[in-house]
């Protein structure tokens, strides 16, 4: 695969990576970017992420064979309307965010052939953003969700499918709908639940606080990296997913309750089940190839778990 | 410093791991454990974590000058009691126990002399247990808190701590009550909430089941290896640390609820400012140094951030 001319449409984390991993594997003739911020159109030239970085999305996306929009969700339709009078007939427009069905519906309506435009989504990111955050193996292994519509062009899809298998990527196909209500329970939950309990300790007297920071190693350190990620996003992420996210959260909350009601009451049996059934729950992700067992593992990886004399087998047989 | 004979009640992650660095440094004479399960033991000697395990507490613990209880902490009290008639007079007894004033409470009235009971707890683990998941690098650059209570004898915390910073922690001194308010928020609700969102996914009809594991990589992964620690000491955790466990959870209901609200209402502002004040956080507990910042950050390390031109500075000032 060679691409001719690739505009980036926003140059951040994503698109700033699949940049890195396009150019290190020589597959593109020309890449231009386009962002709205000085600060961000000089680091991706500096980073080397493209040939040429622009303000206009109309100019970025001339005689471009492929565009890859990556702003935030809430941005999208504006800048597939800003990029309109500069785009080519035959030109392939896929994104890169990490919602679906709201997407579709700000974007086809600004695209003068909506065939042409394949959703996509990488699950693929760190709690880093901007150009600064780029790197090339960002996508190795990791999964790409393309979510074609009825009218999408067969040709194009394949084109968008190739671009991410060539990047390290493995990539399924599903709707728009069904993306959105997974990626609510895999990813926009978590992320919601991370920003809570963050913002819970915020709001705590400041004495506590810096106590929380000094020990975070018992299982905090992870809910603050997921928090750290990026703000704007992620309000659009939850702004336009709404109703899955809000349907996943009423079932968590629902399993919060019974289980605050457990040790108000001293039931150490309803623990003890659900603590053993989430075990195993772990042991299927590994085998899905989406997490990594060590044994034994670094301590910077580390969450306080204590001792004891376990009455499940050790975890060896994970790894 | 260079121990006598010491023994271990319980020889899983945290005493097999404080074994393995001890005699790792030539810092002990002998060490006995003591496991109630025969394959507990075995494994035990085979990893060379001990030079003798025995079923019984009495005889572990008999001319032990140091006597470090780890075992789940609604085991403490009994283990506590069946060791007693072997104890010398002169033993400090400490423990590694996830919550302190419940076992001050279950222990002290088993103990010849109270007065050298030194409550400890290391701020370091795994999610995996047992004698096979020790490594004798778990406490370096970790935190220990140590809760002596007013009569404990000084010369006996002097000589836990110093146990503590031989095999690299750092040691800190506080009320047991205060410990367990600390670590309910830092510990033991981040415990308690993965394992809610892993419990709540494990109740999605098989399908939606199978593809959350494709996808683990957006958020879920870090929740699921959190959920994986051990059930038999996390549910008496809970149950120890009831009434601090429930008020940190009544605060963060309280602010999942206000979130849940700014969803439904769209309302992007308190999105937007929360998610802002949460990334300042993270910085907060790097600088702590409980956590490391890399950048770029690996891929399996990774969760979803998506990209897009941030309003935020990208955080390679933090690195």
């Amino acid at each position: 695969m060679r691409l001719g001319r690739v505009a980036m449409l926003g140059i951040g984390l994503v698109n700033g990576s699949l940049a890195l991993a396009l150019r290190e594997r020589d597959a593109v003739g020309e890449i231009v970017a386009c962002a709205r911020r000085q600060r961000t159109r000089e680091r991706a030239l500096a980073r080397g992420l493209c040939d040429r970085a622009v303000a206009d999305p109309a100019e970025a996306v001339r005689e471009a064979e492929l565009v890859v929009l990556g702003v935030p969700p809430a941005a999208m339709g504006p800048v597939a309307a800003a990029m309109r009078p500069g785009l080519t007939a035959d030109a392939v427009v896929t994104d890169v965010g990490s919602v679906k069905a709201q997407i579709v519906h700000d974007v086809v309506p600004h695209l003068p052939q909506p065939a042409l435009f394949v959703p996509g989504h990488p699950v693929a990111g760190t709690e880093h953003s901007g150009p600064d955050a780029a790197f090339s193996t960002l996508f190795e292994g990791r999964r790409v969700i393309l979510t074609p519509i009825e009218d999408t062009d067969p040709d194009a899809v394949r084109k968008v499918r190739r671009l991410w298998e060539l990047v390290g990527a493995q990539v399924d196909l599903m709707t728009p709908e069904h993306h959105d209500r997974v990626l609510a329970i895999t990813s926009h939950l978590p992320h919601l639940i991370a920003y809570t309990i963050v913002g819970t300790v915020a709001d705590l007297e400041r004495q506590t606080q810096s106590e929380v920071f000094k020990y975070a190693a018992g299982g905090f350190t992870d809910f603050t990296r997921i928090a750290a990620s990026d703000p704007v996003m992620w309000r659009d992420v939850f702004l336009s997913n709404r109703e899955a996210v809000l349907e996943m959260l009423g079932r968590f909350t629902e399993d919060l309750v019974r289980l605050q009601r457990a040790i108000r009451w001293g039931d150490g049996d309803t623990l003890f089940e659900l603590f053993s059934r989430t075990r195993r729950i772990r042991r299927a992700v590994i085998r899905a190839g989406q997490a990594y067992d060590r044994l034994p593992v670094p301590p910077d990886r580390a969450a306080d778990n204590g001792n004891g004399e376990e009455d499940e087998p050790t975890t060896r047989a994970d790894g």
